[in-house]
């Protein structure tokens, strides 16, 4: 299964110029889907991971199911003011404007193994944003997860400190 | 296992008055996430479900999961301008104020059985929404399931039209 046959390409959105890669055909279709997560937990094998970081809101989509499968704790990278407890925060700057995340202060500890998980790596400040908010609570990156990877945008140069992997590129 | 012992209660969150029910414990256990999506799956079995639709953004943790392991498409209901492609919109009303909900055109089709899946129900305003896509679409919608259910708040009320379920009562 070529999961590239799964994304759709949409150009100009959200914005003139941009080619925005569309995950909805992938989650439409049930094999795929699955396969996507099998995929993820294969490569997640290579760590000793004890917990499973999301980003909100499309990397819950790939971060929930594969926290399952692999029976690790969940926790949530949410936009700002949305988590209700004590947080952590930090800003982040995208291709569209910037933005700041948040995650629960006690949810990662010292030394904790993390995995952060998303659909997409773009630029890279949305994941080193997360990285940086698993750090404040002394816990270790031990890798990033991505469905889609566009190299072009050099995320990967940002994030460089970090092991990074990806299922399709473009 | 009790899954409101996984429940967090956060009083006066966002706003004062209101008691904000916080799933980030449950997320945070791998046992009760787990079992939560077992719940889920079980309760869907009395629907003969051809799509789970998951309301963004905390319905796509428990509806990935669930689409996953019941092997069914997985189709999301983002908020407004979040989708590429063509769509179907509807506005709801919150406690907190009004918003508009979209989902891609063609992801449901005529007759299809829908599962709409949410974290919570509590006024019931976003299921509405939800459901109204569906229906634009032509689909029919099978059943609401939540992980959460604001008894007091009558939600089940306004969606009197259909099948809710929920794993946890207030």
């Amino acid at each position: 299964m070529n999961l590239k046959d799964y994304i759709r390409d949409v150009p100009d959105f959200p914005q003139p110029g941009i080619l925005f890669r569309d995950i909805t055909p992938l989650l439409r279709d049930s094999d795929a889907l699955n396969h996507t997560i099998d995929l993820l937990a294969e490569r997640c094998r290579e760590y000793d991971i004890d917990i499973i970081v999301a980003i909100e809101s499309r990397g819950f989509i790939f971060g929930a199911p594969l926290a399952c499968r692999l029976g690790k704790p969940l926790v949530p990278v949410r936009k700002e003011g949305k988590l209700p407890g004590d947080t952590v925060s930090a800003e982040y700057f995208l291709e569209y404007g910037s933005s700041r995340v948040e995650m629960h202060l006690g949810d990662v500890g010292p030394g904790d193994q993390v995995l952060i998980i998303d659909d997409l790596l773009a630029t890279g400040g949305t994941l080193a944003a997360a990285a940086h908010l698993v750090e404040a609570c002394e816990g270790e990156v031990a890798a990033m997860g991505l469905v889609i990877e566009l190299e072009d945008l050099g995320g990967r140069n940002t994030l460089g400190a970090y092991d990074v992997f990806s299922l399709i590129q473009y």
